[in-house]
């Protein structure tokens, strides 16, 4: 594999920022969504369940709608592409045998020569301690995705503003998840930059490193 | 800046994998390791807070009692650089004024200029909805950094392995966490994957672009 410089993924760490003003002119060309929208699928999550879905708001009324719950954040309606990460409210025995399905699909496998997986499971996010809080269990895979996402997009030059500042129950009516059996927890709007937009130049503010990191 | 290619993104996300098995005599070299350690230091998070810390845990009698508390998976100690993810427990108004200090000092602005900053963090983080659940909103924001450094993992050709099978209650024990305001939320192996580990070759399973990704 051909890979990429300390340099070049320093400089996109520091190149990015929370962008506040997005050019609304400006469009994410075709090849460089399908990068990012594949580091969403690709993104890994815990035993590979992928107990999330990425919702792309590009309809305007929709965007219009979700505007007065996301605390006015105009990048919202401005950015390019509006990514709504959806998590699970629940895991249930039917989400396990679908994953066992797709292993044993995409592998060449027998479901009954990962019985040991599906019970792995079963007896983890389902019945056992991660079932308990499954919603938030699956969150935190959304954020893995978020995480992802926001480095992959630094990495290709694509401007990005992580928005928890938004209301989960107003987002789901309006993206008709009721009843779906997911939950808005998080959102990232893309694009590129306005040319106005003061944050862009503004020193980046980080703890020490010796204050954040330890070696122990 | 000197972007990084969407061939060479979308390679670095097929060539990543939970890697099962570590050599232990390869270690990551100090400047590739500084590249990996600044990606944490540098993941976005909510208002900038940062409510979290990254312990390198390279100390090989802390790592082998960590072990039988990670489902005695081999990697925590065969791994170059074992880094565990730990979350403030909960959000204190002394966590803003940590944060509005940095701010004025790195930005040479006052704290006064930026006291409706601090007021919108206290109505949310430490007494409005946010503060609530701090933990589980600080742990979010740690799944952020595991994923900002796993792609930069992938990105420099370092393997890694995340670890969510841990009991964080007895991590917390061995590292000394308890009274200190955070706990274990997860960690993350990294290093050089071993010869002989088979699901290095294994086919990536994951569900259908349509099926995680929708245009709405």
């Amino acid at each position: 594999m051909n890979h990429i410089t300390t340099r070049q993924v320093l400089a996109a760490q520091s190149w990015r920022y929370a962008t506040k003003v997005f050019d609304a002119t400006k469009k994410i060309p075709a090849d460089v969504w399908h990068a990012l929208e594949q580091s969403l699928v690709l993104t890994p999550t815990s035993y590979g369940l992928m107990p999330y879905r990425f919702l792309i708001v590009q309809d305007a009324a929709k965007r219009t709608a979700l505007l007065p719950h996301s605390w006015g954040q105009n990048q919202v309606v401005d950015c390019s592409h509006y990514v709504v990460f959806i998590a699970r409210t629940e895991m249930k025995e039917a989400d396990v045998d679908k994953l066992i399905s797709r292993i044993s699909q995409v592998r060449g496998i027998t479901p009954d020569s990962i019985k040991f997986y599906k019970d792995m499971m079963m007896k983890d996010v389902v019945n056992g301690p991660r079932g308990k809080t499954a919603h938030e269990w699956a969150a935190r895979q959304a954020y893995i995705a978020l995480g992802n996402f926001m480095t992959c997009c630094a990495a290709l030059g694509v401007d990005a503003c992580p928005m928890e500042g938004l209301v989960p129950t107003e987002y789901d009516k309006i993206l008709g998840l009721e009843g779906s059996g997911y939950k808005t927890v998080v959102a990232c709007a893309a694009g590129y930059r306005a040319d106005g937009d003061k944050y862009a130049t503004a020193a980046k503010v980080r703890y020490e490193t010796k204050d954040l990191v330890q070696v122990v």
